[in-house]
């Protein structure tokens, strides 16, 4: 890290400030400039995270202090030397040239609206069935979904389809009924930084897909997706699902399809995008998908209803079933510009 | 709520969306301009709850729709009629004209560290002692608190102070055990949303102290104040201890000061601000201590440390002990612009 | 629109506000719910402007206004009847079906980068030529364009290739000299709210390309075109060029590609999308051009130099000119998927 | 500034940039640490903008250039060796221990108007007189403003109490006219980074009310700033007036305190701020006022009016003349807590 001192820092805050990094085991390199000194603290990675620390802004004359390393290692690009992960999930590949489109209800509302769903997305191409039993609401008073009855329809929609199921786990509490299920752990974006729940499904070994929170840079994304990946699960994929910025109207939150290229770059992780979410309309969802795979996104994950206007849970943003195919076709050409090709066996 | 049609909606897009209200139990009202038709959806609050589900957004002519009525119930201030809510915590009140302190280290670190703070905080006045044996850390690899340990710790700084312990709980699991030490439960702001923590903290009964997600309206707070008030636990203190926005710039985040009248004027929570996480800068504490007195909070939870710059956590943003004293006097002076005293014993 | 009042509101004060509607000129329309009161103030378009001028909102009683309507006329979609805004500049097409490529050095620097960048854009089917003479910056220290002789050189390259010319204005007094030259006016980010310069433009008559600000709703964007179209000047294209959000590593700004979609929805103004600004890093500019193609834009402006790392401005971000012409042929697929075909003469 | 690269960056990669400083006139100081290397580019403050301008983030091998030196110096707080600047405004005193307490109407609507609220202003300790003649409206169908018949009535008002004027300029057409009454020239949020108008006011030498953009970091104000500065013209007041962020409910923007002592720390430069703007709801005036003046404002800039139900611009936020008296005074005990005093002739 890098250790801008003040235009006004004395000889002795400079001094000190370089005897407090050596005392943690880096070695202070001082750059005097013309007006600001500035102080390199070099050291293995193990010193840096030390280093840092040790709470050198409080320190007289030191304007700031500046990260150079990345805070995660095991999601870093760097890791993999640049290479891609490429997950395997019951047959299905997710990365790489492997495009996921991930779909089906918001909620397990019934048999028949799940078999349905399942159905449709399988016949039109998807790679994954998408489906809650357990759904967080911003109202206590909101369906909260129908918990173990929804994990059993869901496994019934498997051995139907065969389509890999992507469920959500809330309470760290439900993760062995959870994991009877699911062949992918949705982790939603208000648990992005559950770290209870991370560690968990870190120790699962079972995949996970993981929200980005509403309001995490993507470092922090990237840091908590290493809170699984230390456990020694390897099987994370990344989700952006739209931010929260200062433009509210017409849309739920702001879909920032930068971070799929910047994640790529950063991550050797799949990226997956949730236009449903983001959006909260249907009809922003078919230009958001399109433009989520021409950047180059990994996959996509979409909400998927036989009939909207009846869904108990976010049905205003559900694309109808009857239109489905359609619309995956041109998902399909879109991934195709950026060089992948939809997942399936 | 009201529906806002589209200019381009037709009579028969209209009769349809009033179907569908009335369908849910509430009764249509359609005001025709000259341009644009609005639909009221006039019910009680369980029927509007019902109609909030419907998902009208989606249906064909709808331009959008617009809640009237707020989500939450219990924590509104029209569920006390106006009256504020004073909490009594092991004798000491807060709300009102009670203006808490709540004072001590970040992380419970060692004896002294903690007995050294709470008896330096004590001795100027404060009401509460705060420290952190669990702590969420965006890292992995960084310091994760004392747990167990910490907690004893606080214990017995309680024991030799009298004064009562804010403590943090991220891990339901831990529930039992911060139970036994913790007068008032900390939930921290990545955990605003972690529905089943607020649900068994609600059930324990204890008091909380709920911190702000750093992306959540204020709606969205009292929405997960309502989550624990509904469990039948009254004692829910709100807490503002600063908001992402696009100025990262030479602070952590920005504390929202509009928070504390706007709060006050929609519930009768206590509110408390907490300028220490918010700036994550000693120098800029001070100042903000004062306005958020000034502006009429309930109280301030600040960061107190005997050796900020040893600190295991924070000691950026820490006030070093011997300054307390002098800074609780100007604290109680903003409080006192604002008609409130300094609560203890 | 519609007055909401709190749920303590008297009949005196409902009255009051009835009243004063009325007295606008408008009619009130109170609908009474069980526990709260709207006023739908309902007139034509005129006294809508009128009511809102009155100030309701802080009327005692009061909790919030409405507005209904949107605010802007003659930008609306429902102004064309839902008809698309297609321009014609100089014999090209923009708008509809007519996707235009605007591409060119952010600042015009020499006769050689110039004419180079012209002819390499104009051989890869580019639509228009960019360049600014004048350069708005943030610094007063930096270079802020060439002026007049960017003009002249600007002129010699249209003489040259035949592009059609699009250069900012940002000083009222330097307009009759850009009218010499520009074919389209760009209005730059920082002047979206500078009233005096979009009405001159207005009257000018000259098509304008108008920025987003940084942290313009999508409505005050439509607001600020408004200003030109009320001087009868029809030839708006509008540019989202990215937002001003929390996150702010990695990338300058966050392009909000959501606008796309939805300015289609609200307005028949042609839409085009800047990823060389939003960004800031050349390495980030295909995916988001393919991604704002398939989107649906009507355009993208790109920023292309013949050396972008000795470009006296904004270099990190230019696309070199030897790769523009494949970087202009995956666009042109992009554009496909959603219908549109690259515009030229 | 230090030039951070890539992991992967290559030796030669890392001689290229250091050539590239070398050759803007700055020497280059590497430092290699085990994972990264990174390189100081050190010269005198010319150099320093020197290498920022060429460009170095677009080269192979580069992750980020982080810059050391502040980008403005006139504005610094070093420029004045921490001294802060005291404006004098015929014969009020603004900065140091002099609070200035600016009041008066959003626009001059009338004589009566006008001259009513001066009187009360003024008789309440009011340091300036505030007064819209140009109103900058977001609408081109509101009323904009008297225009000069507004100033007519602005000299007139002072005239008769004395209180010097503080009014705005949008269009630098009107420049003359302004300069013949205004005291203070208030540049509006809007117009914060519209150079020319910033040039034009810092030739004219009369001081200027600098209003920070809705999405403008402290830098970009400071620098806008010293656009102003550098023309000679060393009166400038920094306005905070609340910024865009997520949270839109319940207020108009977000009023940043912490902009105060952290512009401090950074500028000599006064630092007034307005909540009437900020909030757009009188009702929360009188605490966000008082929280400013705690926190150390150098004064607080405040719409007033006799009528606020009827005023044509802003009225729910003015407060009513006929509690002002009251108001300044509550003012005036929080502006002491910070060791300022009304300042007045």
């Amino acid at each position: 890290m890098m250790i801008v001192m003040k235009e006004s820092a004395t000889d002795e805050e400079i001094a000190a400030v370089a005897e407090k990094i050596e005392r943690a085991g880096a070695r202070a390199h001082p750059s005097r400039g013309a007006r600001v000194t500035v102080i390199g603290a070099i050291g293995d990675v193990e010193q840096d995270a030390s280093v840092e620390s040790i709470g050198l802004e409080g320190l007289p004359g030191v304007d700031r202090v500046v990260p150079i390393l990345k805070p995660y290692k095991l999601a870093s690009a760097q890791f993999r030397h640049g290479e891609r992960t490429v997950l395997e999930i019951d047959g299905r590949k997710v990365g790489g040239e492997h495009f996921a489109l991930i779909a089906g209800p918001c909620t397990v509302e019934s048999r028949e609206q799940t078999m349905h769903t399942a159905r449709v997305v399988r016949d039109a191409g998807a790679t994954l069935l998408r489906g809650g039993a357990y759904k967080p609401r911003t109202s206590p008073y909101a369906f909260q979904g129908l918990g173990v009855e929804g994990l059993r329809l869901l496994a019934e929609a498997k051995a139907e389809t065969g389509l890999p199921i992507v469920t959500e786990l809330m309470d760290i509490r439900d993760l062995d009924a959870v994991l009877e299920v699911a062949d992918v752990i949705q982790i939603g974006a208000r648990n992005m930084q559950n770290y209870p729940l991370l560690t968990e499904i870190g120790r699962s070994g079972r995949p996970a897909l993981l929200k980005r929170g509403l309001s995490a840079p993507l470092d922090e994304l990237l840091m908590a997706a290493e809170y699984i990946l230390k456990e020694g699960n390897q099987g994370v994929m990344l989700c952006e699902r739209g931010i929260r910025t200062f433009e509210n109207d017409y849309r739920r939150t702001t879909l920032d399809l930068m971070a799929v290229p910047i994640l790529k770059e950063l991550s050797h992780l799949p990226v997956i995008v949730d236009p449903s979410h983001a959006a909260g309309r249907r009809d922003l969802v078919p230009a958001l998908s399109l433009a989520a795979a021409a950047a180059g996104a990994d996959g996509i994950i979409v909400e998927v209803h036989p009939n909207p206007d009846e869904a108990l849970c976010d049905g205003p943003q559900a694309l109808p079933t009857d239109t489905f195919a359609e619309y995956a076709a041109t998902v399909e050409r879109a991934a195709a510009l950026a060089g992948t090709a939809l997942s399936a066996v």
